[in-house]
Order: C-alpha cells, then sequence, then structure tokens
C-alpha cells in the first residue's frame, strides 16, 4: 500500500549546492535541466514556464528564495530580511494567478523571521529549510491526493487538461496523481490528453511524463473532449487548479471552464485534484480572481509562424474559472470533498493550517 | 437593399479556359490561386484542403468535372459519360462527411445525362452550364441566408469557428453571410473569431477574410469561447454546417459540438447557417453521419515541430455532430428555420427542389 511510487520526472532537484530545473518549454523534444543561480534566473523561469503549475512554481519560489539567500552578501539580520523580502517580492510578480507562489514566499520568509538567531549562515540555513519542507510536503500532498483520488478510478479511460501531473507539482501531480496511484496497482486505465492550446502544456508534457511512466495515453485538440465524452468510455475527467475559491469556483488553465460545461451536458464526473495550498479562503468567488493575460504572440505564432494575419488582435486569457456547481468533487490530500464545498474547503484548510502550526 | 456585397475573395475563379483555386493552406502568409488542369489535382485540392468548407468542395467538384470533360478525349456520348462517371466518382472520394461534394457531382452527371445530345462539343458545354449553375445558386444562396441572418443581428459581438465564410463558400459564406449583410448596413459588429484547431481555419481564413472585407475581429483560442461567452457581451453563435440530417442534427468541424454546449449552458442564441443542398433528409439523425478521422501529423506536428511525443498516438476527428436540441434556429436561403426542425428542414428543401425542377 506505501510502497513509493515510481516519480516520472522531477521538474526542480534540489541539490546541496545547486538548484536544477527541467525546461519543459522544450518538451517532448529535449529534456534540457537548467541551473538556476540567480533570482532573476529564477523569475525567468516562472515567468515563461519553463517550470509551471501552481504547486511546482511554489516550490521554485521557495527554491528562489534559496537562491537569494546564498547570492545575499548581507551582514545583519535585518540587512539579509531586506534583501530575501525584496527577492520574495520580485518573485512573487512573476505569475499572477496562482495563490502558491505567494503562499510560498511567505511562508519562507516568517519562518526566517520567525528565528531571532543573529547568525547569517544559521538564517540561511532556515530559508533552505523551509523550502526543503515545502517540497517535501507537496510531494506527500501528492502521494494523499493519489491515494484519494484512485479510490473513485476503475478500469477505463481518465480525460484531463492541461499539465496537473508530476512536472506541475514536485512529482506526483495532483490531477495525475490519482492515475499514478490508480495505475501502480494495476487498474487498467487510458488517458485522453486535451493539448491545451496554446501553449500545449498536455501535448507536450502530460503526455511526455504519462508515456514514461507507463500509462497509455492519447492526445486530443481541447476541441475534442466532447467528442470523446459521447462517446461514453470516459469515467472521470480529473483537472488541476491555479487557485479555488472559498465557494469552490475554481481557476484552472483556459479551456478547463469549457470542458466542465461538456462534463455536465454529457454525465461525466468532473474532478478538481489539489492541494490544500491551493485554497484560497481569501477569496470569496472566481469572481474575485484575477485572470492573467498573456502576450499576444502565443496566439498570433506558432514556432515562429504566423498564424493570425497581421494586424488582427488576438485575446488571450491564460486562465478561466469553472464555477462550483459544475464540480463533481475536489480531490485534496485530506481527502474528497463533494458539495457544499464551502465548509468542506474550510475545514480542510483548517486541519491542515493545525497541523502546520 | 440589393446592392451587391462586396466579395471579400474569391475562392475558385472559372473563367472561359481555366479553373484557378485560391490555395488556402497558405494562408494568412501568401495568396496564391493554382491553376486546376487535371481531375487529380483539383482531387489533391480538396484532399489537402487547398480549397474547403461544404458549399466550395462541392463547386470544386463541379468544376473538377469541367476539367475532366476539357480532358476527355472520348468520341462517344457513352464514353464521355463513363469518364465524367469515373472522375466523379474520383473526386467524391476525396472528402467523406461533406454532402455538397457528392451532391454537386451528381447534379453535374445528371445535367449531362438528362441531354441525348450526341454532339460531344455541347455534352461538355452542359457539363460547363450546370458547374455555372451550381456556382451562381451558392452565391445567391449566400445572398440570401446573409439577408435573412441578418435580420437577428444588432450592434455587439457574434462568435464563430472555423471558417464558414466566402472562403468556404463562393464569396459570401454562410456563418459570414449575415455578417457581411449586416456589416454593409452599418451594424457595428465585432467577431470572435475561434483559431478552430488543428488547422486553423478560424486564426488564418476567417481572420484574414473578416480583415479584407474591414470586419473588426478577434481571434482566441477555442478553449476560449467560454470565457468570452461568459462575460455576455456576445449576442450569438453563428457556425456553418458540413451536414445536417432530417432530424436537425448538424456535423460541423470539430469544436462545434462543445461551443454548443456552452453556448446552451450560457445562454447564447446558437445559429447553424447553410444552403439547403446541405440538409442531408436521406440522414435521418447525427448518429448516421460518417465523421472523417484525418492524418496524425496534423495534431503530432505544427510547422514541423513535433508537439506530441514520439510513439504517442492521438484521435483526429475533423467533425463533430451537435444535436439538434442545442440548436437556436437554422439560417438557410429559404429562410429561418426554428424547431422543431423536421418538418422546416424538409420544407426547406421540397421548396429548393420544386424551383430548380
Amino acid at each position: 500500500m506505501n510502497a513509493p511510487l515510481q516519480l516520472p520526472v522531477e521538474p526542480l532537484i534540489a541539490e546541496e549546492a545547486t538548484i536544477r530545473i527541467l525546461d519543459q518549454t522544450r518538451l517532448p523534444e529535449t529534456a534540457h535541466y537548467i541551473t538556476v543561480t540567480t533570482v532573476e534566473a529564477m523569475w525567468e523561469a516562472i515567468h515563461s514556464l519553463r517550470i509551471r503549475g501552481a504547486p511546482a512554481i511554489g516550490i521554485a519560489a521557495a527554491y528562489g528564495l534559496v537562491v537569494a539567500a546564498g547570492t545575499s552578501t548581507a551582514s545583519s539580520r535585518s540587512a539579509l530580511l531586506a534583501d530575501l523580502q525584496r527577492a520574495g517580492d520580485y518573485l512573487k510578480s512573476a505569475r499572477p494567478t496562482a495563490v502558491n507562489l505567494a503562499w510560498a514566499v511567505d511562508r519562507v520568509l516568517q519562518h526566517v523571521e520567525a528565528s531571532f538567531e543573529p547568525d547569517i549562515p544559521a538564517l540561511k540555513r532556515r530559508v533552505r529549510a523551509a523550502a526543503d519542507a515545502i517540497l517535501a510536503e507537496d510531494r506527500a500532498a501528492g502521494r494523499a491526493i493519489g491515494e484519494h483520488g484512485a479510490t473513485l478510478l476503475r478500469d477505463g479511460a481518465v480525460l484531463t487538461h492541461c499539465n496537473a501531473g508530476g512536472l506541475a507539482t514536485s512529482g506526483y501531480g495532483t490531477a495525475l496523481a490519482p492515475i499514478y496511484v490508480a495505475h501502480q496497482r494495476g487498474v487498467q486505465l487510458h488517458v485522453y490528453a486535451d493539448e491545451t492550446r496554446p501553449l500545449l502544456q498536455g501535448a507536450r508534457i502530460t503526455a511526455w511524463e504519462l508515456q514514461r511512466a507507463g500509462v497509455p495515453v492519447t492526445v486530443i485538440a481541447d476541441n475534442m473532449a466532447a467528442t470523446v465524452l459521447a462517446r461514453g468510455d470516459v469515467q472521470a475527467v480529473i483537472v488541476g487548479a491555479d487557485r479555488v475559491a472559498a465557494n469552490g469556483d475554481a481557476a484552472n488553465k483556459i479551456g478547463t471552464f469549457p470542458l466542465a460545461l461538456v462534463a455536465h451536458a454529457l454525465g461525466v464526473p468532473f474532478y478538481v485534484a489539489l492541494p490544500t495550498s491551493t485554497i484560497d479562503l481569501s477569496t470569496a468567488t472566481g469572481a474575485d480572481i484575477p485572470i492573467e493575460e498573456r502576450a499576444p504572440h502565443e496566439l498570433t505564432h506558432f514556432n515562429e509562424r504566423r498564424i493570425v494575419p497581421e494586424g488582427v488582435p488576438v485575446f488571450n486569457p491564460a486562465f478561466d474559472v469553472t464555477p462550483a456547481r459544475y464540480i463533481t468533487a475536489f480531490i485534496t490530500e485530506r481527502g474528497l470533498i463533494y458539495p457544499s464545498f464551502d465548509t468542506g474547503l474550510a475545514d480542510a484548510v483548517a486541519a491542515t493550517t493545525e497541523k502546520n502550526s
């Protein structure tokens, strides 16, 4: 039951002295790790989606602070804290939607500030310890999400959108964790992966990591999911989330909302898998979640070829918000949460906060 | 009221001695016409989507028979008819879903067979006359679809999928015809064009022809339509159709079905615009419409770059079927058809057949 899952790949490798990140923009052609030695390089890696996925960018930001601590020349506690604060604010600005980024930065800073240790190396070790804890907890959360979610799955097909897999987290994933756990236990699963326009994380990344893990996967364009679901052999749609509001409205990769509407219309259960750190009780509803608009270039060009005529504008929101009523259940590390979601989400957050305090 | 519409572009130009086709696979970068001198070249142009859209490929097939007649060395009526029959069967095989292809071929053949004229040049002129009639009728139908559909539109936004525009027909379009007519009459329209994966007809072709016609257009990825419709400023979704069954189920470009589900859930009217030649009363329901699956390459690669890992399969249906219950109305050259559709569709076909006989 508790045999370790084979990690398909590690998006971030935190060694003693170096932080390395798998450059996901180069998948599936090349699995290339870049070594991150500056805060600016970490900001760029997050901003340019070399590492992406709400939990993974939280982890990346935490290790961005490790890099900041390592490169800080501060000789006093207050100067180091100021350096870290500045680096934290900067890292938070890399992407606006996922709450994990700010959450991870604040958690590391609080862990350092909580010590009145005047010794600089000791304070820097606290930065590292906080980042390591975030990584370890995310891995444990992924494993637990997988265990809870796997109880929902039997032999058959599952459909997912974007990449809420190992590469979006610390290794197990959120949406893919139940699939990995079920697969390891011998459940015969077949995954349909939406390619996920415009950046094709499903085609490039989800397909790549599932293939590596030996899980059969078929890639479809996003607009083919309705055809696949209408055939009746998909038992569930499972997606991740970038931020879940207190009422259960869920922000996730653009295309999640129409997929939820399609699943609802066709009677297919629609699950959102996430660690409780992605639940933002201070956001009342989805209407309060800021939605990042990304550069026109992502839609107007593909691999340097222009696909939209010169002079024609595009609209390129990176996320959408799925209203809570279209979500069958949330799969969290603390268990499954069914409607009404407000109480269940608050309880899950409270239980996690209690455990961490 | 009856001032001629400016045609944004002609997908097929039938001159006295040459048939030319705008190679739509090269849009938006290059507007290049190819001269078609063999039936094989016309088959290839249809098969490779150099010309696409249900009405346009019917017209292309008809002129394919003009080319067949021109190149036939038959010296008897029966030998010419055999050549044309062979060419017609071949042209029909270029694409399987759109009923217009077979419809146009059969209509040309019937027009030739109806004459007992033994004179070969006279028979060949009948082939040309039949093709010219199909082109002229399509243009008249497009204009009429535009007139009827324009009555539905007021200042504001419209969303469309794929290209059911001038380039999918003989110049005015089906889904875009109401937009062109309304625009010409001073209605302030803004069009959201789904890019339409995998072949991007919306981004490449719809945006191109709307821009040429001076209609403001914004391109979005298919999976962004729900976000756009949820904002509440889109008055209608208008799409074309490749085949409509007797009960009103409509086959159209992949992605139409989920768009209809989204529009339904969000309370946005969903219109299907088509000439009555696209209505196939011999097909009882959408379940009887064959759906073309196209080559994996369309999904696995983009502009020669591999975007799906080697060895991962794809599923690439070119069309989906929207059940009649999600369609607000059909916009045809014979007027608007509201539910229940079976009677309205049959009446429209009967009226057209009567007019043509």
